[in-house]
């Protein structure tokens, strides 16, 4: 945020739409575009034009990040890193993203899953700043989750994949089988809103209130939060995406998670302070590309540290 | 594993036995000994007095490991880190058990859980060497986990439960409840050996191998790793303790841990090597006290760059 942050661009590469933007801080963007997302070509041909146009107007650009739908490859020393790897969106498996905008523009480009992407932004400039370990988790038309451990991104051998984790399903209350394509009834299965949409034959913004759809869906995501809670010890849970817009969501769930919880993790900030610990992301919909702003600022200054700028 | 790494003291502290040892590594161990645990007083004062006499046989030890049962505090900012907090264990519950070794011996204490501790002896020592992010898990009297992220060990706003995941439970292909106090049916509710006992009326050891309750325990041991791979996506899962002694386990998990993903991470590492992906410890039964070691030595090695040394 100080004037020292360096001009960089951002993409946020999403399976419908590409939101790219110029600036150098959330108070100082300086250009926007969004463009569908058609074929590759024709897709990263607008996205390079733009960050061209933006360039002419604005000065050079140190660093381009890519926040990209995936899966994707993040290992630095695989021959497909910047890959999108096996996407059922046509025409986009096997597709080198990150090498398409550098070779393009000839600057360096960050790149990570749009959920890891939203976390940095979130711990710089959200709801997780400070805060060494926390899961960013994105609940819309599939269920994403991403974060920061002992301070760094959570990559691994690929990346996390927390929509696709197995809940208790209780079939006699809820018979509805789940739409994942691979494993039918996980979280994303049960809970993203194309599965709220097909289980209750509608979209999940047209049930009131008091809908028993909103007690199930706060469940089955207060059983994923517990298991993350009980797997990584996070310092907080950053939840946001096109279902947690129903606000009234977040104390079914924080309620729930108590519930599940039972008294065996005897932390302060669940005990406590749950009302901070389970929290909406403070960037909302733009957490993606500023999370991209975020990546290409940190590659600037990774280089700027290894001296190879 | 060199000459110059420091000699050291161990405790693994665990609800039923307090295992010491002092050496410099796995292959230079020369003293161990073994106490009940008893009241805090009374196991405290056997174990230092085992140090102090180490001492006089073999010079000044430079730190002591402690790799403890919990919950603990980790928090190194907090008045009781180096406390064991809310054990359900009589007389053990908010003690010091760091401080109270620290204390009587005058030497810097490295503290850490028992399965922390573990997976740092395994990735020191055995079959996690040169791997930034994997899991160690436990399967006995109680199941628990820890592991590396990035490199360093897992902590955050505690420390990881990873025994208190809720997962699927066929109430109509298992109808038991469960044994977990607090949550009945959470993993290790339903797969520990304890759990395992109840179901069947007889110890898990005392089950022949074409029982149905192995691929019931595969089963429930398999949906727990695909969340942790889909949370965490480690690099490799180490899994060991006194239900895995019974090896035709490890064929049964890597298969439903293959087709409960059913190819949804498609990493070759998982794909193609899911034997070198699941794997046993390979310091078995030493991995708590020799964690304990590693503890020691790395707080050695951190003093030293600290110059605190």
């Amino acid at each position: 945020m100080t004037s020292r942050d360096p001009l960089c661009g951002a993409i946020e590469a999403g399976g419908t739409k590409f939101v790219c933007t110029v600036g150098t801080s959330p108070a100082d963007m300086r250009e926007h575009a969004r463009f569908p997302t058609l074929t590759p070509d024709a897709t990263l041909r607008e996205t390079v034009d733009f960050f061209r146009a933006a360039e002419a107007r604005h000065g050079p650009l140190e660093a381009i990040g890519v926040a990209s739908f995936g899966p994707i490859d993040l290992h630095l020393d695989s021959p497909t890193f910047g890959y999108i790897t096996s996407t059922p969106k046509a025409g986009w498996a096997n597709v080198d993203i990150a090498g398409a905008v550098r070779d393009a523009l000839g600057i360096p480009v960050g790149f990570d899953t749009d959920v890891n992407a939203a976390a940095l932004a979130e711990s710089r400039w959200g709801a997780a700043q400070g805060l060494e370990t926390f899961i960013y988790l994105t609940v819309g038309t599939g269920i994403g989750g991403g974060g920061l451990v002992n301070g760094r991104l959570m990559h691994g051998l690929v990346h996390p994949e927390m929509g696709h984790v197995r809940i208790p399903h209780d079939v006699d209350a809820d018979p509805f089988a789940g739409i994942c394509p691979f494993h039918g009834d996980c979280l994303e299965g049960l809970a993203s809103g194309p599965a709220m949409n097909a289980r209750w034959l509608r979209p999940a913004e047209q049930l009131p209130d008091d809908h028993p759809g909103w007690t199930l869906e706060a469940r089955y995501l207060a059983l994923a939060l517990v298991n993350f809670v009980c797997t990584l010890s996070p310092q907080r849970i950053v939840i946001g995406g096109g279902v947690m817009s129903k606000a009234q969501l977040y104390p079914m769930v924080r309620r729930q998670v108590l519930e599940l919880l039972n008294n065996y993790v005897r932390a302060p900030g669940i005990l406590e302070g749950i009302d901070d610990y389970i929290v909406a992301p403070w960037l909302r919909g733009h957490a993606g590309v500023l999370g991209a702003l975020a990546l290409a600022q940190r590659l600037v200054r990774e280089m700027e540290v290894e001296g190879r700028r």
